[in-house]
């Protein structure tokens, strides 16, 4: 995890394209992020154009949070065609649980699309793993736990990454588990921050390989400029525009002074 | 109204889930101020789900900013099923009189879904309600005082209350008006202000039973807020930043001392 | 150009409608950027009132950003309604050259709703200038010199004026070539500033008949306004916070000693 400024500076030096289908609340607070950060966002969801934009990407973030019927199959043709260049794929799975449109859409996705890594919060990790995981017997009265249960069926059923965010953000791969202690209660009081953590773990996933890492990488990166901008902030208005500024600004000193996560096997 | 400070802790405590069907212009800064005032927004148009979602819902808001066909149908789905399960809903008839689509849409929503609250400027109730006014022989050369009569039309036509927002904000019920002397001129310089004033009237309405306290309600503590930010502030940039720390930290004491308001009997 | 102060005085008082049709991204930046500067943004789609909005408007903003079909027929409908009322339109080809699907609206608006302004980045203006260019035997392999070629060939082609921003700002019309010199680079680290920009075309084009004249002004108060924030700015959040206030404050005396651009004959 030396790599997480490593693959910052190349964000930077590269600016890789992160093509999103996401929301409308959050598109222009993601696209900020990830200028921030330091790469280029684009945002596309017309049938006509979402193949071709997306080849272009280093990344493509798919994010349920406004669906209608078009965008559904704007995500699928642009996850298809990502899939088919290798081109590693986020699925942040907003509201799945809530409804059976946003639910059905999501596992559609991980079915069809193959995405890298999924990043939710517990409840829409749950919502999307949990019959997987209480099939195998599997039950906990623990939120957090439980979702790490569904975390783990999500990995073995679709080969992938499951990013869960809350107070300790948990990482979850086929051999590995990440704890990430970084983050600031500030960051559940403004809208968008889960979708920022996805689409900066597009930009991660566009310079870093291994999604496990990148994953992990992009989740301390947000929690400690939650931190700086909390530090700065006197309530949720100021805070938005100071993480903005701590993505921009973040330093190696920052990174090596400040994260805090540990990885452990997943036994 | 000495429940203002009791209801505000309430929505901080209980963060009540209100529903927002509303423009694109708005709906960052919308989610933004429900989040700041401690409510949880949710974003959600899709015709497959908004009967659904609103039924977690502590309150609807229906906002005609950015309408298109589609959305419309989502708006009367979302409101019959808030209204089947009397679950309050606020109507922003935005630029009605404008156009027909959006005279048409609001008029329609008022009579098929019954909003328990419309929030809107003056010359939009004007557009609902000045017909009706003047089947009664009502007519102004004021244009305040023809809102408060087409106002009040509409609280007869259709039972429900009317919040015109100005300088001076005038809430009418069937048997009162309210007239907020609070805000900043500085809330005409950004856009959303009364967006967001339609929404946390949303967010009262979820924790306040009448209709009238919580229309009335919402528009102080917008006001107040509008007034914190605009003393903290350098333009429209710094102010709306401020209004959401204002909105996230206003205090009993800065209700007690600030709040301006008198009620009167409808007449 | 003595006449900037003059203009923006004018906008100020009167307080312009400009109707934009634009991309999710920037709406709420767009709307807050035309109130900043004292115009009144409106922001409509449906194809059953863009024809009705329009008319009400001093200009109107056609900006490509977050295409779909339906939109693309609002913006045709909307131009069409806007040129056969003198209404003067302004065209931004977010991402033209990227996807058939810009290109190809953007050339469609161009031939069908006769704007009078087109305002993109060079890239963007040479995927539409560039081959009509390329047939006068005009190539470059400098970017910008090519963008202004490809520029000179849109003037001449379709009778109207090209702006491109960059580093250097270059205005092109028939009879003349403006090249603007100020700005900031933190203007390219958030979204929407091109955007921005565009608008405040359509403000200007709302109180300035020569459409040179308009777009050359609306790019240095655009450029002053990003050097007044980013004086003031540690990031790109608070960046795009200070940007309005400086919209809204920029003075007489700002104009007169930061404006710094020069204008030459179209050779």
């Amino acid at each position: 995890m030396s790599t997480i400024w490593h693959n910052l500076s190349k964000i930077r030096s590269n600016a890789p394209l992160v093509h999103n289908i996401t929301n409308y609340v959050v598109m222009n607070s993601t696209a900020n992020a990830l200028l921030a950060v330091g790469a280029s966002p684009v945002m596309a969801h017309a049938l006509e154009e979402v193949e071709i934009m997306v080849c272009y990407a280093g990344a493509l973030v798919l994010n349920i949070g406004t669906l209608s019927p078009a965008w559904v199959e704007a995500m699928l043709l642009a996850g298809k065609a990502a899939k088919a260049r290798s081109i590693p794929i986020v699925l942040d799975p907003v509201g799945a649980g809530a409804t059976p449109l946003r639910t059905d859409t999501a596992l559609r996705l991980l079915g069809e699309v193959s995405p890298s890594v999924v990043r939710g919060n517990a409840s829409e990790i749950r919502a999307l793993g949990g019959s997987l995981a209480a099939t195998k017997g599997v039950d906990s009265t623990d939120s957090v736990d439980s979702a790490i249960e569904a975390a783990k069926a999500l990995v073995e059923r679709y080969s992938l990454v499951v990013s869960i965010s809350g107070p300790t953000d948990v990482v979850v791969s086929k051999t590995h588990v990440a704890r990430i202690h970084n983050g600031s209660p500030m960051m559940t009081r403004v809208t968008g921050m889960g979708c920022a953590a996805s689409a900066l773990t597009g930009a991660y996933l566009a310079v870093e390989p291994s999604p496990f890492e990148a994953a992990t990488q992009a989740m301390v990166v947000t929690g400690i400029a939650g931190e700086l901008a909390a530090a700065q902030s006197t309530g949720p208005g100021t805070f938005q525009v100071q993480f903005l500024d701590a993505l921009a600004n973040i330093s190696q000193g920052n990174i090596e002074s400040l994260g805090r996560w540990e990885i452990v096997a997943n036994t």
